[in-house]
């Protein structure tokens, strides 16, 4: 794993937004869906995914999803349980309330928070169908309180016939309400605009390729969607306290992710750059997904040695990183300095897989330099706000003429009358 | 104001997206300041602003700041902190903390809440030119506790010489920490790459005009920005006991906005829906802005009369107002009931103006019928979020197999092997 300059290392990179060709024919496939309904949802399946479908075989039945647990170990069923309940418990603790200022003149203020209603979670059918996914994604909504939790998923998954029943289990086991066997960019667009067998959704999430990717984009403002994931990325910030074969495996198991992904250690000990960098070396030629995990390092790979732990630290905040580990001698003195990232990771033990599968935190991270200002996705992901003013009679004459002002001065004389009208009324009244 | 069926109503319309033409300005515009910084800036300000300036006369020094409140009316400065006061005691009670969940083996999961560091306050230079709207922007981002809050304008407000002074008192009073004399397209671009005048942002945010508005949407993604907002919208909810003369104000309130503003009366009231209706016909030749409600009212107004009043609610769901009247016998019953709703206003004396420049509650709210799953601006805009997770050497002996079973149902091995290298090691001391 090659050592290289802070200054010559950038984690970003640009976003995928797709082929022309590609944005077209998505395009045409969300206004096909949107004119045509169920009538074009079953024909881009048969085109696109060899799957003849009438409508009423659209949704999956009960029993199918029961009898996916016969088709799944139950050591699978005792773990997704568990770390269920860990994201469940976790994602509780984000629970807010609405609440109300009460003011002595009778006037209230307050903010109403409600769960959306109907969610639709894309889950797709290819190589990165993960029943964790389908946890993280799921989960937040129902733990806000959404009541009707769609999830969409191409008819058949990695190939094989019908939708894996890892999926179909985690979904039961999440919360999802109904299940559709329609995938690509015309599951979105049902989604979106609904059709006779699928009702339309207030969001839509989930990751997909960039078919899915460019639907939820072109049908964004008609329904809420959840950001778009780059690849995924690790920096791991360690000091000579650190077990190179651990900070080792903790790299490789985000370079194996996918070529695109990103794994990078800072450190301001040289006897540690190079000790982790034999380590991956050594730990590469083991891995299953070698070849995947070795372009990730060769392309996107770096040990960056700076000459302080502050440097180090600095490296972090301007990357930005999605996964960030903190491996040295006091880590949590060090969480106060970390400006930007999507999950921070204490301590020897906290491999940043415990967070992908179990711990409870989303595993949903902004990516790509975002955690600047972006967030993991918790439950403020599946609320709405309406704010709620109710102005008493004595407030009104109070600050009537403040508003005017104000108003007035904005050249709006009809706010202003609005104001006027109550306020002549009420001396009207009081001559009587 | 005409009376039509709920069937046939619809608030929702299509979003403005720019012609192509407007849409290769903005992206040449946005390039050739990310390219060449200050010099692009200077010379779209000087083609497009008619004012030619030299980089050190792009910020606004302290000192016109200072002198803006020569030339405002002493009362204005009184409203506008009046108003400013009201906002911000508002949203202080939206401040969340960063928490932390202590587990009894020792490990912490927890969620970091920070203010953004850099945020962009865009203020037209346009008739839309309003200081509610710096409050409405800039207070939110200040008490989330943003410590860098910088303001973009056109160098000339209302084709008036320099900036309205109103703006930038509003600007003072808000909490403004850099004011930049650059609008448009360039404005935008240098908040988002930075040049050697301005450095770059985390969000932009405020309105604009169609190349503004293009020209957030092609930034989005190196930093973040607001939502785009539609026309204005209010929906009155009224039954007998409401006061003609009063809805008929706020609705005019609305309508003078712009041509497209849409102000709706629903109302199971025949004897209401009439004598709102002339009531609207008489206030309307009064106002200055006559010309603009008339347009708003004879395209986008209605009054809706329904069977019952909770059809009205039905309604009321359905359109997903920015602003929501209730003027009911007891509209603190009904809150309950109302699904979609920007901002609800309760009771005979919350003219909807009352929300727009004094209570304290944001008047930055969702259009469109968008309320179904956005919310108000509030502090929540200005803050990003990280997990944190640290476990313990316990917790990870005790869960590792689990991780380890759910890595490996992926095929994810190499995740497993953090896991396995931990736990071997710990087997190896063990042993020792």
């Amino acid at each position: 794993m090659k050592v290289v300059s802070v200054r010559d290392f950038k984690l970003q990179r640009e976003s995928d937004y797709g082929t022309p060709e590609q944005n077209e024919t998505v395009k045409a496939v969300v206004q096909a869906v949107r004119a045509e309904g169920d009538a074009a949802l079953l024909r881009y399946t048969e085109q696109f995914d060899n799957m003849k479908l009438e409508s009423y075989q659209l949704r999956v039945p009960e029993d199918e999803l029961k009898a996916a647990y016969d088709h799944v170990e139950p050591s699978f069923v005792t773990a997704i349980r568990a770390a269920a309940d860990n994201i469940r418990t976790f994602h509780m603790k984000q629970k807010r309330s609405s609440w109300m200022d009460l003011q002595p003149d009778g006037s209230i203020l307050g903010q109403i928070i409600r769960p959306l209603k109907r969610v639709g979670v894309y889950v797709p059918g290819g190589k990165a169908a993960y029943p964790s996914s389908v946890l993280m994604n799921v989960i937040p909504a129902q733990v806000a309180g959404v009541p009707e939790i769609v999830m969409v998923t191409p008819p058949a998954t990695r190939g094989k016939e019908g939708i894996d029943p890892y999926i179909l289990v985690a979904a039961a086991e999440a919360g999802v309400t109904e299940i559709y066997r329609v995938g690509g960019a015309q599951a979105i667009a049902a989604l979106a605009y609904g059709t006779d067998s699928i009702s339309p959704v207030d969001k839509i999430c989930g990751p997909g390729n960039i078919y899915v990717a460019l639907a939820k984009r072109e049908v964004y403002g008609v329904v809420n969607i959840d950001s778009m994931a780059g690849p995924s990325e690790i920096v791991v910030l360690a000091d000579d306290t650190a077990q190179p074969s651990f900070i080792a495996a903790d790299l490789l198991s985000q370079a194996e992710h996918d070529e695109m992904a990103s794994a990078v250690l800072v450190t301001p000990s040289q006897s540690l750059a190079e000790a982790v960098s034999a380590e991956v070396e050594r730990q590469l030629e083991l891995l299953p997904r070698r070849d995947i995990a070795r372009a990730s390092v060769d392309s996107y790979g770096a040990i960056i040695v700076t000459d302080t732990l502050k440097e180090g630290i600095e490296v972090v905040n301007r990357l930005a990183p999605e996964h960030l580990e903190i491996v040295t001698e006091e880590p949590m003195a060090l969480v106060g300095q970390i400006e930007n990232a999507g999950a921070i990771f204490l301590g020897p033990y906290s491999s940043e897989p415990v967070g992908d599968y179990f711990a409870g935190p989303n595993h949903i991270i902004p990516t790509n330099g975002t955690a600047r200002f972006a967030s993991p996705v918790d439950l403020d992901d599946f609320i709405k706000k309406s704010s709620m003013i109710y102005y008493s009679k004595e407030a009104l004459l109070r600050d009537g003429e403040t508003i005017m002002e104000l108003a007035r001065r904005e050249g709006l004389e009809g706010h202003a009358r609005a104001i006027s009208v109550r306020l002549e009324q009420e001396q009207k009244q009081e001559k009587k």
